[in-house]
């Protein structure tokens, strides 16, 4: 059995799986990682808006860049903030700023990001045009087709969207109207009556990266829709091979985003013959630590 | 200023805003609910798919009943299980069972709750010429008129559909494929290609609910994308008069799933002059305690 | 295998243990703490001290008055609130104060719950009489002896102290110097520079409470110094026959506060054979639920 | 206002300030540990006993050696897990293992931390002379004696008790019984009845080290005991200067372990003019970034 290693000062990451807790699971997760790229498993990204918020956003574009990863799922928040910070930086707050005055004065809070409504403006005059050049081809799009064309429609290299475009890297948004993006469409219909957005259109797409796939690996961070869209579209293939999980949510209380690896297995989501991690923490932190030990 | 107070043994929970912590906020809670319902404000009720796995749907489905809410704002997966639940019942498991021996007997689990495969199989069997009968009048459909034809088709009183359903209460799920419904619209489309789900077909008919509005307050429980979706609306109007939210996650990580009702006030989705109270912990404890206080 | 069950709203507390996660160990936990009581267990009762800051004090009175607990296991902060509350109330504020502010008023905030430094003055005035007492007959005493000491110097029916000293229950605490206590007692040796507590000196008594009885139980609200040393105590006999814990901390960070009771069992702290059971969440709501339905 | 920057994928901790969330907490952590350095102030190191179990004690023993801490306050636990790992190595396994089954091959759980049975039997080893040599001297002894007395006795570089003991930097441990070293202090009394732990006698020591430093910063890991005891003492100097917190509890429950820095500002244990950070996440991964990132 391995033993407890009490970590070198001159060399402190050496060998985090040695030393316990969830240092040993982030060690894991590194080695997971490193092993579903090195078998060339189609590799599921997913992540939550706030993380796009911030600044893992340079990390998710960097992933795509280099297309480390094979499908984005994510949430139409993420569509805003990234859209958004091509041109307009969110700005660092305090989680314990006063919510009614940055009301009066037009910011809003995400933990301690602040995102002025001006940013929002910008987002407003971005998308419409893009929601009307789509229009004009289909009157009914798919989550993936908006989020492709913001993507084509940006220069930003530290944008997912961007990188995604270029690598054409799907990237799926199953709850795309619940966001900025949303209202935009609510604004744009008043117009353009029968404009909407099929979230069966990328159905078709998606299981089949799944079920052509050799092997799946997820990368899975935070909770929600994203998390559960993609895990459960690798059911049709019998589960992931690999899958690793950065969570801050509890267990205890049987959600979805708390669910650990395991969970999973009984739904044949991830394979009983799979690998598979749960780091708990925040991403912020976890994330960028796995990032820049993986070697790939 | 108040003072703390014992309780007392002989009426555990006659005055539970005075014992601190978070019985303070569940008793804010209740009382904030009491205003809702006096002031007439539209409710908007939203929760998350395993509260209706457990035994919350039946106050759900109550509260559906009595009318004591205007809309439910909910995940596909909540549609999955009501439905299944009208006839086959979920079973009592351990949150430490073996993942990997469920997984062979064809038992999956959410948390400490099981559902055998075979459960899944009359879902395919129910939902099937449910979408027949839609798409012979509509081949594009909305998430609320999938969730009213599930409430029409089933009798079972503990079914909150089947209330909504009979007391014309909409249910609007905003991200409705990343379900077991959504893998059974997948199989359907195999056969109905230009069937699909416009999830743009909702957004007028819930704007108005919250346009039209002298007042609205939330009850929202647990996180993802009915939380926001039940929030981010009200931005329309300005914001909820009223917020209670019960949650289980942490408001560090930045998520939205943690974040507590003031991070909402700076956004508008909460009114600056509103009410409102977070309490943490499980909503299986928390709101049937909250429930049984209530009187309205 | 049992079945999930929809609560019955005009009976929602009837069937809790089949209401799936939380609730169901919180079930789980009632029927617990009644086989205990049925089998004469000598129980173990642990709390931290923000507890007998709230409104559970109530409660943790009732229990010593009523004899259903044993042995108390608790900490020095648990000592102060517990004697400062016989005469003087502390105050209901709110998690969001102004902390500066607090302390330029002389207010001390224990999340929600408010202390103005006259309770301390209070305390000092209490304690010194006390300390002169017990050091005229011995210069060296344990932490029980001054925990009874205060109970017989109180006639406060709120007070667990009271009733432990009323009723014989002795009252532990084995880090009674880190509090308000251990401060007067830093300022009482000043002039009597032999007085010392020896916190060996209980060590006996508490080892035969273990040692003496048939079977044993806990209920251990939240962690620390207190739960351990419960549950430590019981490796003597082989670990308790019962164990219930309320906690609100994780698991995965491998602390003490956050373990199962599962993980006991490794230790010889529980029995193997042993029933137990953790339950998730707030004891300010968790705990006068449980109360509320236990039948003994 | 400072923006939100995106990680620069080639030099990932280069401003992890500006990452927002827990990221920016960590960078902020990082910069008041190297300003309290800085202004000589005298740095209080706290830590749980699970931490000495994983690889973290590698980093205590790196921070006493360089004297970067003045003072450690722990529990007990920590003492024997140090003293037991000077020679015997503890094991990696994981936190779902079957406990009953680890309980029959005499090995105990920590987290995903074993440690099995003969390594207490080496404690006892170790320590029964050690009581007896203290003995020999005083019949009553102190905490921090005990500690010291550990730490002259094991050569190992990497406990922290070899070092405090050789750079006269004191460990105090005011709950020191509840520990494995406590039960050997029970088997001790069998037949030295008038030997004891007067744990008042380190509050004279500890006292002058707050009221005698110009400046006072507090790194506290995790919560319990040993964190309360370090703010604690800092009232009788109007609070620290600097504090960092690392924690993994949550506030809401108004327990100290979740209590962030704010709190104890109401308190005057830390200034109300100190910088104050609190990092939330498991130290074994926030720490050891944290401790990379140092410039001290």
């Amino acid at each position: 059995m391995d033993e407890i290693k009490d970590i070198d000062p001159k060399n402190i990451f050496s060998d985090f799986e040695h030393v316990g807790f969830q240092a040993t699971n982030l060690g894991k997760a590194v080695k997971l990682i490193e092993r579903m790229r090195k078998e060339k498993a189609t590799i599921f990204l997913t992540f939550t808006a706030n993380m796009v918020a911030s600044g893992l956003r340079g990390i998710f574009a960097d992933m795509c860049r280099r297309k480390l990863i094979d499908v984005v799922i994510t949430t139409g928040g993420s569509l805003d903030h990234d859209l958004i910070r091509t041109e307009k930086p969110y700005l660092l707050g305090d989680f314990d700023m006063d919510d009614k005055e940055l009301h009066e004065k037009g910011v809003n809070r995400i933990g301690n990001i602040l995102v002025p409504n001006d940013r929002y403006e910008f987002l407003e005059k971005k998308i419409q045009p893009l929601f009307e050049k789509l229009y004009s081809k289909n009157k009914i799009v798919s989550p993936s087709e908006i989020a492709k064309a913001i993507g084509e429609s940006v220069s930003d290299k530290n944008s997912f969207l961007y990188w995604c475009a270029k690598n054409n890297i799907p990237v799926f948004s199953p709850g795309i109207t619940d966001s900025a993006i949303g209202l935009q469409v609510y604004f744009f219909k008043q117009k353009r009556k029968d404009f909407g957005i099929d979230v069966t259109g990328d159905m078709q797409q998606l299981a089949s990266l799944a079920l052509n796939a050799e092997k799946t690996g997820g990368m899975i961070l935070g909770g929600g829709i994203s998390k559960h869209h993609a895990i459960g579209v690798n059911i049709l293939r019998g589960g992931m091979d690999y899958a690793v999980y950065v969570t801050s949510s509890p267990e205890w209380d049987g959600s979805l985003s708390g669910a650990k690896t395991k969970e999973a297995v009984s739904w044949g989501k991830i394979k009983e013959s799979a690998s598979h991690i749960t780091v708990n923490g925040d991403a912020t932190i976890v994330f960028p630590l796995m990032y820049s030990k993986l070697k790939v």
